[in-house]
């Protein structure tokens, strides 16, 4: 196994492969356009944005270890990165997070209006699933269909947005551990665990290395949100891009508010390691998404 | 050819699909749960209202002409309903169309808040998908997938939501008919042809009778569209359970502010009789489609 501390190697991979997906969604995102021009704008700003990218990152790397067709994977890629812009335009409206930042420049609402970003989230989160049922992403239909519902499984009610309504309903309430990590398995674990997952369904992975895949994803997923409510209590609004602070401010429980700064460091760690261990059946191919989990507990923004 | 008239027949019928539908949505929408409680809440409030259920009624009764089995019609006809209920509850929001009455009831965001109506309009939009998307819609996995596909069309950027777009972009400029043609294809013509059309899909009609559906809805919805104006116009907010004379005093173009009430009126009724014509490779199967055309431009509410 080569080198797993994320270094100059891993940095230039996730940008080449950030490069690749920007350009698959901008070649994929509606342009021009007559009255309905804005919407199409405010698409185009909430995703083409200079993102880390570090979703369609896993799905790419998960897609690589099973030699799958690249276009296929970025078509998927920029599925959930669609999926996930959606959840940033709409949790920063003033009704959810009220947030007037997002990677250092405006918010979708402050930059176009609320209405307009209210639909070109709709349209987003309608278009991840426009992208997966459409031919080009897998000449095998039933495939597409299983992208499609796991995708919506994991980014619905019982998901991602259930996880986003359980924020809104406990802030103010004092979540204890078993809670707070429910909460961000639905909240942010489920997309992640989409990405990694998705490689395996394109490739036709066994279903062991499913598995492994979704076991290295979730304790990923934890280690990273850990990983962001340590910058968020420790962080500083320039480098972030977005308002440091701001779950204390907002009276949020957090790993950090429970566990305290050092122990929550502690637990990230251990996390990131033992999301390591689920990948030992797989080869070097899989060094990046080793790598990526010791990136996540590092990065500074 | 039978009766078309829409008489007791036909609304008995548009009745007992409701109740069909309304109880398939029972049945697959979540509920209980713990603190996302109040999501789920509001996703069934939001759909499980003794609505008309006239686009189910129309996924129900193309499906019937090709003998679809029922269980496979009735969740592709809830999907529907839940984009619909979802497109309806976004609309209402303060940001929207700002209206505080739907059905007769408060509007999603009055009844609960804004934040769990933006959650729960997302969380029905994603759980269309994944009900499409499920092995229990067809056991023919192409079929899933271009079903999706299709109501992702329907319901996109290219779609309902460009739709909705262009009529909040156009308030207050005049429209002329072209215009505002384009705009009720998109905003409401969209999810009626797929409705229409997904029923062939399922009963994996010819690319002619695919075409003669499309050809129905679309004709169907315009008229349609035009009996909303004619009874915004002249209607009564306690019959339409919404508020009306809405769109005057929002200064926006309907049919009848650019035709007039008598010239929307004949249009409306060309329309409908174009609608039938339509249909005219089909059997007496297809009789309540065709009172359904007739039932459009009669409808009180």
């Amino acid at each position: 196994m080569g080198e797993i501390v994320p270094g100059p190697v891993f940095e230039e991979a996730l940008r080449r492969s950030a490069r690749a997906v920007e350009s698959k969604l901008d070649a994929l995102l509606p342009r021009d356009g007559g009255p309905e021009a804005r919407l199409y704008e405010a698409m185009r700003y909430a995703t083409l944005n200079g993102g880390k990218r570090f979703r369609p990152f896993l799905a790419l790397e998960s897609a690589r270890l099973f030699d799958v067709r690249m276009d296929s994977a970025l078509r998927v890629a920029a599925a959930i990165e669609c999926m996930h812009s959606y959840s940033l335009v709409h949790d920063d409206l003033p009704a959810m997070d009220d947030d007037d930042l997002r990677r250092g420049l405006p918010s979708a609402h402050r930059k176009f209006d609320e209405a307009t970003a209210i639909l070109a989230g709709d349209a987003l989160l309608t278009f991840a699933f426009e992208i997966l049922a459409e031919e080009a992403t897998h000449e095998t239909p039933q495939i597409r269909a299983d992208l499609v519902r796991r995708l919506a499984e994991a980014a619905g009610a019982q998901g991602m947005v259930g996880g986003q309504m359980i924020d809104l309903a406990s802030q103010g309430t004092l979540l204890d551990m078993g809670a707070i990590t429910r909460l961000q398995r639905l909240k942010t674990g489920a997309l992640i665990v989409f990405a990694c997952v998705s490689g395996g369904l394109l490739g036709r992975a066994s279903p062991e290395a499913l598995h492994a895949l979704q076991a290295f994803a979730h304790d990923l997923g934890l280690a990273y949100q850990i990983a962001d409510d340590l910058l968020d209590a420790e962080g500083d609004s320039a480098i972030l891009g977005k308002t440091a602070g701001k779950d204390a401010k907002a009276g949020k429980a957090t790993f950090v508010s429970i566990l305290g700064l050092e122990r929550a460091r502690k637990q990230a760690a251990i996390l990131s390691e033992q999301a390591i261990q689920h990948l030992d059946l797989f080869d070097q191919k899989a060094d990046l998404l080793r790598q990526a989990a010791r990136f996540v507990i590092s990065r500074r923004n």
